[in-house]
Protein backbone atom coordinates (compact mmCIF):
# COMPACT_ATOMS: atom_id res chain seq x y z
CA UNK A 1 0.00 0.00 0.00
CA UNK A 2 1.33 3.39 -0.98
CA UNK A 3 0.84 5.69 1.94
CA UNK A 4 3.30 8.81 0.91
CA UNK A 5 1.99 12.40 0.74
CA UNK A 6 3.53 14.53 -1.78
CA UNK A 7 4.61 18.07 -0.84
CA UNK A 8 2.93 20.28 -3.61
CA UNK A 9 3.71 23.71 -1.99
CA UNK A 10 5.51 24.76 1.25
CA UNK A 11 4.33 28.32 3.03
CA UNK A 12 7.01 29.18 6.19
CA UNK A 13 4.66 31.09 8.78
CA UNK A 14 7.48 31.41 11.59
CA UNK A 15 11.35 30.72 11.54
CA UNK A 16 12.50 30.85 15.82
CA UNK A 17 14.37 30.51 18.23
CA UNK A 18 13.47 26.61 18.91
CA UNK A 19 10.80 25.59 16.05
CA UNK A 20 10.13 26.63 12.63
CA UNK A 21 6.38 26.45 11.48
CA UNK A 22 5.54 25.30 7.91
CA UNK A 23 2.09 24.58 6.10
CA UNK A 24 2.36 22.69 3.28
CA UNK A 25 -0.39 21.63 0.86
CA UNK A 26 -0.12 17.59 0.00
CA UNK A 27 -1.29 15.15 -2.19
CA UNK A 28 -2.35 12.14 -0.34
CA UNK A 29 -1.24 8.51 -2.04
CA UNK A 30 -4.91 8.54 -3.75
CA UNK A 31 -4.74 11.57 -5.44
CA UNK A 32 -7.00 14.09 -2.99
CA UNK A 33 -5.50 17.19 -1.50
CA UNK A 34 -4.80 18.04 2.50
CA UNK A 35 -2.69 20.62 4.39
CA UNK A 36 -0.35 19.45 6.93
CA UNK A 37 0.96 22.30 9.48
CA UNK A 38 5.09 21.13 10.18
CA UNK A 39 6.55 21.98 13.36
CA UNK A 40 10.72 21.70 12.19
CA UNK A 41 12.94 21.13 15.51
CA UNK A 42 16.26 20.38 15.12
CA UNK A 43 16.46 17.23 17.29
CA UNK A 44 17.16 16.92 20.68
CA UNK A 45 18.51 14.01 23.57
CA UNK A 46 17.08 13.28 26.62
CA UNK A 47 19.79 10.91 29.18
CA UNK A 48 18.48 8.57 31.94
CA UNK A 49 21.38 9.17 34.35
CA UNK A 50 21.83 6.60 37.34
CA UNK A 51 23.64 6.62 40.07
CA UNK A 52 24.25 3.40 42.20
CA UNK A 53 21.53 1.98 43.41
CA UNK A 54 19.55 2.89 40.76
CA UNK A 55 18.54 6.31 41.96
CA UNK A 56 17.46 8.49 39.00
CA UNK A 57 18.78 12.04 38.65
CA UNK A 58 15.78 14.13 37.54
CA UNK A 59 15.14 17.82 36.73
CA UNK A 60 11.88 19.84 37.88
CA UNK A 61 11.50 22.77 35.78
CA UNK A 62 8.39 25.02 34.72
CA UNK A 63 7.07 23.54 31.72
CA UNK A 64 5.31 27.06 30.16
CA UNK A 65 3.10 25.00 27.40
CA UNK A 66 2.33 22.43 29.88
CA UNK A 67 1.30 25.21 32.53
CA UNK A 68 3.07 23.77 35.30
CA UNK A 69 6.06 22.25 36.53
CA UNK A 70 6.81 18.69 35.04
CA UNK A 71 9.70 15.88 36.84
CA UNK A 72 11.69 14.97 33.86
CA UNK A 73 14.78 13.36 32.62
CA UNK A 74 17.32 15.99 31.85
CA UNK A 75 17.14 16.76 28.14
CA UNK A 76 18.00 19.64 25.20
CA UNK A 77 17.91 20.54 22.09
CA UNK A 78 20.85 19.76 19.52
CA UNK A 79 23.28 22.35 18.81
CA UNK A 80 23.29 23.27 15.20
CA UNK A 81 25.43 20.50 13.73
CA UNK A 82 26.03 18.44 17.13
CA UNK A 83 25.95 14.87 17.23
CA UNK A 84 23.64 13.73 19.73
CA UNK A 85 26.11 11.80 21.97
CA UNK A 86 27.89 14.83 22.31
CA UNK A 87 24.58 17.23 23.22
CA UNK A 88 23.96 14.11 25.79
CA UNK A 89 27.00 14.80 27.48
CA UNK A 90 26.71 18.07 27.30
CA UNK A 91 23.34 18.48 29.10
CA UNK A 92 23.86 15.77 31.54
CA UNK A 93 27.11 18.26 32.57
CA UNK A 94 24.78 21.25 32.33
CA UNK A 95 21.82 20.29 34.16
CA UNK A 96 23.25 17.49 36.35
CA UNK A 97 26.46 18.80 37.08
CA UNK A 98 27.85 15.26 36.23
CA UNK A 99 29.52 13.67 33.52
CA UNK A 100 28.98 9.97 32.31
CA UNK A 101 31.64 7.31 31.71
CA UNK A 102 29.54 4.95 30.13
CA UNK A 103 27.13 6.57 27.77
CA UNK A 104 24.86 3.80 26.37
CA UNK A 105 22.02 4.58 23.41
CA UNK A 106 18.69 3.60 24.42
CA UNK A 107 16.29 4.49 21.30
CA UNK A 108 15.27 7.35 19.13
CA UNK A 109 11.42 8.54 19.01
CA UNK A 110 10.11 10.87 17.44
CA UNK A 111 7.46 12.53 19.90
CA UNK A 112 4.61 14.38 18.13
CA UNK A 113 5.28 13.10 14.31
CA UNK A 114 1.54 14.27 13.24
CA UNK A 115 2.54 18.04 13.52
CA UNK A 116 6.26 18.02 14.59
CA UNK A 117 9.17 16.71 13.52
CA UNK A 118 11.54 16.09 16.45
CA UNK A 119 13.74 13.26 16.57
CA UNK A 120 15.03 12.57 20.05
CA UNK A 121 17.81 10.40 21.12
CA UNK A 122 17.48 8.68 24.19
CA UNK A 123 20.93 7.40 26.63
CA UNK A 124 21.38 5.84 29.72
CA UNK A 125 24.59 7.56 31.92
CA UNK A 126 26.20 5.48 34.01
CA UNK A 127 29.48 5.54 36.33
CA UNK A 128 28.82 8.99 36.82
CA UNK A 129 31.21 11.61 38.60
CA UNK A 130 30.86 15.51 39.26
CA UNK A 131 31.77 17.94 36.88
CA UNK A 132 31.90 21.10 36.17
CA UNK A 133 28.75 22.58 35.18
CA UNK A 134 27.08 25.83 33.37
CA UNK A 135 23.71 25.88 33.37
CA UNK A 136 22.13 27.17 30.02
CA UNK A 137 21.26 30.89 30.60
CA UNK A 138 17.44 30.83 30.21
CA UNK A 139 16.78 27.35 32.37
CA UNK A 140 15.58 26.99 36.24
CA UNK A 141 16.13 23.89 37.28
CA UNK A 142 15.92 21.74 40.55
CA UNK A 143 17.56 18.72 40.85
CA UNK A 144 16.26 15.33 42.30
CA UNK A 145 17.54 12.60 42.93
CA UNK A 146 14.64 9.52 42.76
CA UNK A 147 15.05 5.54 43.19
CA UNK A 148 14.14 4.06 39.76
CA UNK A 149 11.43 2.06 41.58
CA UNK A 150 10.03 4.69 43.14
CA UNK A 151 10.29 6.87 39.86
CA UNK A 152 8.04 3.80 37.85
CA UNK A 153 5.08 4.12 40.35
CA UNK A 154 5.09 8.22 39.75
CA UNK A 155 4.24 7.06 36.18
CA UNK A 156 1.73 5.10 37.70
CA UNK A 157 0.19 8.12 39.77
CA UNK A 158 0.74 10.68 37.18
CA UNK A 159 3.49 12.67 38.92
CA UNK A 160 5.49 11.90 36.23
CA UNK A 161 3.61 12.92 33.02
CA UNK A 162 6.59 13.54 30.24
CA UNK A 163 6.50 10.75 27.31
CA UNK A 164 10.68 10.94 27.09
CA UNK A 165 10.83 10.49 30.70
CA UNK A 166 8.48 7.80 30.73
CA UNK A 167 9.89 5.71 27.69
CA UNK A 168 13.26 6.19 29.12
CA UNK A 169 12.64 4.89 32.45
CA UNK A 170 10.47 2.10 31.30
CA UNK A 171 13.29 1.06 29.21
CA UNK A 172 16.09 1.22 31.64
CA UNK A 173 13.57 -0.59 33.89
CA UNK A 174 13.17 -3.25 31.57
CA UNK A 175 16.74 -3.69 31.09
CA UNK A 176 17.25 -4.32 34.47
CA UNK A 177 14.86 -6.41 35.02
CA UNK A 178 13.18 -3.96 37.44
CA UNK B 1 12.52 26.75 44.65
CA UNK B 2 10.59 29.13 42.90
CA UNK B 3 10.30 27.51 39.18
CA UNK B 4 7.43 29.29 37.61
CA UNK B 5 7.49 31.48 34.73
CA UNK B 6 5.47 34.92 34.36
CA UNK B 7 4.03 35.33 30.53
CA UNK B 8 4.46 39.35 30.17
CA UNK B 9 2.83 39.20 26.75
CA UNK B 10 1.56 36.76 24.09
CA UNK B 11 1.91 37.27 20.05
CA UNK B 12 -0.12 35.24 17.82
CA UNK B 13 1.99 33.97 15.06
CA UNK B 14 -0.91 31.28 13.28
CA UNK B 15 -4.11 29.81 14.45
CA UNK B 16 -4.45 26.88 12.59
CA UNK B 17 -6.11 23.63 12.07
CA UNK B 18 -4.24 21.09 14.00
CA UNK B 19 -1.96 23.61 15.79
CA UNK B 20 -2.07 27.74 17.14
CA UNK B 21 1.36 28.88 17.67
CA UNK B 22 2.16 31.91 19.82
CA UNK B 23 5.30 33.68 21.10
CA UNK B 24 5.50 34.64 24.89
CA UNK B 25 7.88 37.19 26.43
CA UNK B 26 7.85 35.45 30.05
CA UNK B 27 9.74 36.96 33.23
CA UNK B 28 11.91 33.70 34.89
CA UNK B 29 11.67 32.62 38.70
CA UNK B 30 14.83 35.22 39.03
CA UNK B 31 13.27 38.29 37.11
CA UNK B 32 15.39 37.77 33.93
CA UNK B 33 13.57 37.91 30.86
CA UNK B 34 13.33 35.40 27.69
CA UNK B 35 10.69 34.17 25.16
CA UNK B 36 9.27 31.29 24.60
CA UNK B 37 7.24 29.69 21.68
CA UNK B 38 4.60 27.59 22.36
CA UNK B 39 2.65 25.31 20.33
CA UNK B 40 -1.04 24.86 21.35
CA UNK B 41 -2.65 21.86 20.71
CA UNK B 42 -6.37 20.36 21.90
CA UNK B 43 -4.94 17.10 23.33
CA UNK B 44 -4.71 13.68 22.28
CA UNK B 45 -5.20 10.03 22.82
CA UNK B 46 -3.86 6.97 21.89
CA UNK B 47 -4.94 3.32 22.47
CA UNK B 48 -3.09 -0.20 22.70
CA UNK B 49 -5.40 -2.16 21.56
CA UNK B 50 -4.94 -5.94 22.64
CA UNK B 51 -6.52 -8.94 20.13
CA UNK B 52 -6.18 -12.31 22.00
CA UNK B 53 -2.24 -14.01 22.36
CA UNK B 54 -1.35 -10.39 23.21
CA UNK B 55 -1.20 -9.66 19.69
CA UNK B 56 -1.33 -5.64 19.27
CA UNK B 57 -3.26 -3.97 16.12
CA UNK B 58 -1.06 -1.29 15.01
CA UNK B 59 -1.38 0.99 12.22
CA UNK B 60 1.50 2.27 9.82
CA UNK B 61 0.91 5.68 8.09
CA UNK B 62 3.24 8.09 6.65
CA UNK B 63 4.10 11.14 8.45
CA UNK B 64 5.11 14.73 6.70
CA UNK B 65 6.82 15.94 9.67
CA UNK B 66 8.81 12.42 10.14
CA UNK B 67 9.05 12.20 6.28
CA UNK B 68 9.08 8.53 6.83
CA UNK B 69 6.41 5.80 7.51
CA UNK B 70 5.99 5.30 11.05
CA UNK B 71 4.75 2.34 12.81
CA UNK B 72 2.29 3.47 16.15
CA UNK B 73 -0.38 2.45 17.78
CA UNK B 74 -3.68 4.25 16.58
CA UNK B 75 -4.23 7.71 18.17
CA UNK B 76 -5.91 11.44 17.29
CA UNK B 77 -6.58 14.39 18.48
CA UNK B 78 -9.36 15.32 20.65
CA UNK B 79 -12.55 17.06 18.81
CA UNK B 80 -13.42 19.89 20.83
CA UNK B 81 -14.97 19.40 24.05
CA UNK B 82 -14.62 15.61 23.45
CA UNK B 83 -13.85 13.70 26.36
CA UNK B 84 -10.71 11.46 26.60
CA UNK B 85 -12.46 8.16 26.59
CA UNK B 86 -14.88 8.83 23.91
CA UNK B 87 -12.22 9.83 21.59
CA UNK B 88 -10.08 6.76 22.25
CA UNK B 89 -13.46 4.82 21.48
CA UNK B 90 -13.93 6.93 18.34
CA UNK B 91 -10.11 6.78 17.23
CA UNK B 92 -10.22 2.77 17.92
CA UNK B 93 -13.32 2.43 15.50
CA UNK B 94 -11.96 4.70 12.87
CA UNK B 95 -8.31 3.64 12.37
CA UNK B 96 -9.06 -0.37 13.27
CA UNK B 97 -12.60 -0.90 12.99
CA UNK B 98 -13.18 -2.09 16.25
CA UNK B 99 -14.61 -1.57 19.64
CA UNK B 100 -13.17 -2.37 22.89
CA UNK B 101 -15.40 -3.87 25.73
CA UNK B 102 -12.84 -2.60 28.19
CA UNK B 103 -10.67 0.49 27.12
CA UNK B 104 -8.60 1.27 30.59
CA UNK B 105 -6.43 4.70 31.27
CA UNK B 106 -2.43 3.68 31.35
CA UNK B 107 -1.09 7.07 31.76
CA UNK B 108 -1.49 10.56 30.61
CA UNK B 109 1.86 12.21 29.11
CA UNK B 110 3.13 15.57 27.36
CA UNK B 111 4.76 14.64 24.53
CA UNK B 112 7.05 17.62 23.91
CA UNK B 113 6.45 20.24 26.97
CA UNK B 114 9.33 22.10 25.82
CA UNK B 115 7.26 23.85 22.87
CA UNK B 116 4.19 22.00 23.25
CA UNK B 117 1.04 21.86 25.19
CA UNK B 118 -0.26 18.48 23.66
CA UNK B 119 -1.32 16.32 26.42
CA UNK B 120 -1.82 12.73 25.61
CA UNK B 121 -4.38 10.36 27.62
CA UNK B 122 -3.48 6.91 26.37
CA UNK B 123 -5.38 3.77 27.25
CA UNK B 124 -5.53 0.08 26.89
CA UNK B 125 -8.32 -1.56 24.64
CA UNK B 126 -9.24 -5.06 25.25
CA UNK B 127 -12.01 -7.48 24.83
CA UNK B 128 -12.06 -6.40 21.26
CA UNK B 129 -15.03 -6.78 18.66
CA UNK B 130 -15.36 -5.80 15.15
CA UNK B 131 -17.32 -2.39 14.73
CA UNK B 132 -17.98 -0.39 11.39
CA UNK B 133 -15.43 2.21 10.69
CA UNK B 134 -15.36 5.34 8.86
CA UNK B 135 -11.76 6.25 8.48
CA UNK B 136 -10.70 9.89 8.78
CA UNK B 137 -10.99 11.97 5.33
CA UNK B 138 -8.07 12.47 5.45
CA UNK B 139 -5.79 9.82 6.77
CA UNK B 140 -4.19 6.72 5.02
CA UNK B 141 -3.54 4.04 7.09
CA UNK B 142 -2.03 0.56 7.07
CA UNK B 143 -3.80 -1.88 9.90
CA UNK B 144 -0.84 -4.49 10.71
CA UNK B 145 -1.24 -7.32 13.60
CA UNK B 146 1.82 -7.43 15.69
CA UNK B 147 2.30 -9.84 18.92
CA UNK B 148 3.57 -7.66 21.64
CA UNK B 149 6.69 -9.53 22.23
CA UNK B 150 7.88 -8.06 18.95
CA UNK B 151 6.63 -4.69 18.83
CA UNK B 152 9.22 -4.70 22.06
CA UNK B 153 12.06 -5.95 19.88
CA UNK B 154 11.21 -3.54 17.19
CA UNK B 155 11.41 -0.72 19.65
CA UNK B 156 15.53 -1.45 20.35
CA UNK B 157 15.78 -2.41 16.76
CA UNK B 158 14.53 1.27 15.94
CA UNK B 159 11.45 0.23 13.76
CA UNK B 160 9.07 0.88 16.41
CA UNK B 161 10.58 4.48 16.53
CA UNK B 162 6.96 6.91 18.14
CA UNK B 163 7.38 8.12 21.80
CA UNK B 164 3.43 7.34 22.31
CA UNK B 165 3.59 4.00 21.01
CA UNK B 166 6.84 3.30 22.93
CA UNK B 167 5.50 4.11 26.57
CA UNK B 168 2.37 2.72 25.66
CA UNK B 169 3.95 -1.12 24.45
CA UNK B 170 6.10 -0.98 27.66
CA UNK B 171 3.26 -0.19 29.63
CA UNK B 172 1.22 -2.79 28.86
CA UNK B 173 4.47 -5.66 28.82
CA UNK B 174 5.27 -4.19 32.30
CA UNK B 175 1.54 -4.67 33.22
CA UNK B 176 1.72 -8.27 31.80
CA UNK B 177 5.12 -9.27 33.47
CA UNK B 178 6.48 -9.40 29.94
Amino acid sequence: MKLEEKVLSSNYIHKGRVVNLRVDEVELADGRRSTREVVEHRGAVAIVPLLPDDRVLMVRQFRLPAGRELLEIPAGTLDPGEEPAACAARELREETGYAAARLTPLFCSFLAPGYSSELLHTYAAEDLYPDSANADDDEQLELVEVPLSKALKLISTGEVCDAKTICGLLMVARAKGL
